[in-house]
C-alpha cells in the first residue's frame, strides 16, 4: 500500500467507530460504512468518506436519525416503497437493492422505492449490488440540492438527478453507468474553484444565459443539463420516479443539504432488478454483453483518441489501483476526519 | 377540417386497406393502422403514414411477415418476453403495452422485452399506452439503423436508441418524455437537407472530429450523444436493455432498414408498466404531478423565453389542432400514397 493511503478495511472501520460513536447501532454503522468505503474506493472521492463530517453533523443537529429502522410500508409482489425512517440514506437504499434482487429473482422484475432517506452516496453502488447479484441493476435518485433549472428557466427547481444501470458480462467487465443529467455535476465546478481553473462553455449560463465560465462565480450561475431540453426532462422524469412516486421531495420541497442540516430531507431513490434469466440464457447473454464490448472498444478511433472506453471501465481502474495501493485521503480531509474522531472519542483514522 | 388535411379516421381506414391488400390479416391491418395514424395526429411525422410505402416493400420483398403472430416465449409473475415473429413492429410493441399492464396491476410493476419485431413508430405511443391506462409507462427502443460511434469512435454501431416515458398527472396534461440519445435524430438531418438549411454545430461531426454543418454531407458524418459521453453511455444502456436482453439484434447485428428491405432485423423494443397505487394513493400522486407542473411552467424565465414547456405539451398541442384541423399530407408523400394504393388495388387517401 501506498504510503499515507488508508486501505478499504481502515476506511471501514474507522467510518463505523465514527458512527458508533454518533449514536448509530453496530449493525447499521458496519454496513453504511462498507458502502462509504467501497465509494472511495471506485473513486467517486465526493461521495464517500468526504460526506462523513456532514453526516455526522446532521446527525447532531437533530436533522437525521441515527437509530432508524427502515422498513416496507407499501407491497406488491414485484414492488415496495420502502420508509427509510429519516435514517442514512445507505441503509434504506441498500434495502430497497436487496428487496429488489430478493423479488425479481421470482417475479423477473422488481422495483423498490424509497421515501424518507437521505443522501446514499454514488448511485451506482446501488446498481452494482444488483449487478453483483447477477441480474441487471437500474438505480434513479433526487439529488440532494436543486442547482439546475427547468429549460429556459431561472430558478434552481431541479437537482442533476442521477441514473446508474449496471450489466453483468462475461469475461469482460461489468458495464457500468453512473451519470448526472447536467453537463458537469456539481462537485466538478466546485473541483475547478479550488484548482482556480476555468470551466469550459456548456457547463453554467448566468442568469441573462450566457456562457459562465468563472467557477468562482458559481452561485450566480444554472448548470445546463445535457441535449438541453432532453437533459431537463430527464432529470425531471428521473425525479418523478424516484421522488414523486415514493412520496418523497421533488421540486420546490428539495432540501439542500449542504447548506441546512436541521430540516428532514425526505430523500427519495428508486432500484430496479431484472432477473437475466428471465428473459432467456444468462450464459448467452453474457457472452453477447461480452461480444459488444469488444467491438465497441476495438472499432476504429477519431483521430488523437488513444482509447474507446466503455461505461464503467474507468472507475474500474481506480478501483483496482486503490485495492492494491489504498485510497488517498488528501490533508485536509485528514485533518477534518481527525478532529470528528477526537471530537466523538473516536479511534483515528490510520496513519 | 382544413382543406387537403385527412382525418385520423381517414388516415386510419387507408392504411388498414393497404395492409389487407398486402396480406395481413383485418385484425392486425386495423391495430397497426391505428397505431400509425395516431403517430401521424401527435406530430411525429416521420413515423406515421410516411414510413407505410417502406413498411409495404419490405413485406413485399419477403423481408417482414404479414401474417405474423407474435407470441409470449418467456414468462415471469412481473416479466415477459414476446417474439414478433418478424410481424410490424407495432403488433409485438403495442402486445408488450397491453402486456405489462396486466401483469402491473397485480404485480406493482412488469418488464415486457420483444425481440424478433420490426421498427414500431415513435417511443411514445408505447408509453402513452401505458399511461392511459392510469400507470407510468417507460419504453426502450434499438433504432432501426446505426448512426452513433462509440465515444471517440468512427464506426456506426450504435442507433440513436430512444426513450419514452409518460406519467399521468391529474388537471395538468400527462409528462411525455420521447427523446433520442443523439443531439438531433437522423430524421432531423434529413429534414435540413430537404430544406438546405445549415444545422447547428453539435448536432454531427466529421471523421476527423470537426463540426459537419453541411446536412448533405451526412453520409461522411457522425451524430453526436448527448452530453457526449454520457449520451453514448445512455444509447448503450437502452440498447443493452431493448435488445441484448431480449436476444435482438444490437451493435454490428443492426439492420439498416432504409437500405435493405430483406434482411429480418430482428428490431427489440422494452415497455415497464409501474402501477401507481402500488406505491401509494393515486390521487395523491396525480396532485404531487399537478402541482410541479405548475411550479415548472410559472418558474422565472430566461431573458427571451416566452414560456417554459412540460415535456410532451407541444405534441400534446399539435395533437390538439390535428384533432380539429386534420393531417396534413405534404404533396409528394401523397403521391407516393396515391401510387401505393393503385399499384395495391386498394382504396386511395381520401382527398
Amino acid at each position: 500500500m501506498t504510503a499515507g493511503n488508508v486501505s478499504y478495511d481502515q476506511l471501514r472501520d474507522f467510518i463505523a467507530g465514527i458512527y458508533q460513536a454518533a449514536g448509530v447501532p453496530a449493525a447499521d454503522a458496519g454496513t453504511v460504512a462498507g458502502l462509504m468505503a467501497q465509494a472511495d474506493v471506485i473513486g467517486a472521492d465526493g461521495h464517500g468518506v468526504f460526506r462523513l463530517p456532514q453526516y455526522i453533523r446532521r446527525i447532531r443537529a437533530g436533522g437525521m436519525n441515527p437509530r432508524a429502522v427502515p422498513r416496507v410500508v407499501e407491497e406488491r409482489p414485484a414492488s415496495a416503497l420502502i420508509d427509510g425512517d429519516n435514517g442514512l440514506g445507505h441503509l434504506a437504499t441498500s434495502m430497497a437493492a436487496r428487496t429488489a434482487i430478493g423479488k425479481a429473482r421470482t417475479q423477473g422484475v422488481a422495483w423498490c422505492g424509497v421515501r424518507n432517506g437521505n443522501h446514499a452516496g454514488p448511485a451506482s453502488l446501488y446498481a452494482r449490488m444488483v449487478q453483483e447479484a447477477g441480474m441487471i441493476g437500474l438505480y434513479l435518485a433526487v439529488g440532494s440540492a436543486n442547482h439546475l433549472p427547468p429549460w429556459g428557466g431561472l430558478e434552481l427547481l431541479l437537482s442533476t438527478n442521477p441514473i446508474a444501470v449496471a450489466v453483468p458480462a462475461g469475461e469482460e467487465p461489468p458495464i457500468v453507468l453512473d451519470m448526472a443529467t447536467t453537463v458537469a455535476a456539481y462537485g466538478k465546478v466546485k473541483v475547478k474553484a479550488q484548482r482556480g481553473e476555468a470551466m469550459p462553455e456548456g457547463w453554467m449560463i448566468d442568469h441573462q444565459g450566457n456562457p459562465l465560465t468563472d467557477p468562482k462565480r458559481a452561485n450566480e450561475g444554472l448548470l445546463l443539463p445535457i441535449g438541453g431540453y432532453k437533459g431537463y426532462g430527464l432529470a425531471l422524469i428521473f425525479g418523478l420516479l424516484a421522488g414523486t412516486l415514493n412520496g418523497a421531495a421533488m421540486g420546490r420541497d428539495v432540501v439542500d443539504f449542504n447548506a441546512d442540516d436541521t430540516t428532514v430531507t425526505n430523500t427519495g431513490q428508486a432500484v430496479l432488478a431484472i432477473d437475466i434469466a428471465a428473459f432467456g440464457d444468462p450464459a448467452e447473454f453474457r457472452r453477447s454483453v461480452d461480444a459488444l464490448s469488444r467491438d465497441l472498444r476495438g472499432s476504429r478511433r477519431l483521430p488523437g483518441v488513444d482509447r474507446i472506453w466503455l461505461p464503467g471501465e474507468q472507475s474500474r481502474l481506480t478501483r483496482l489501483k486503490r485495492e492494491a495501493e489504498g485510497v488517498p485521503i488528501p490533508p485536509a480531509l485528514r485533518s477534518q476526519l481527525d478532529a470528528l474522531a477526537r471530537d466523538l472519542g473516536a479511534a483515528a483514522l490510520a496513519a
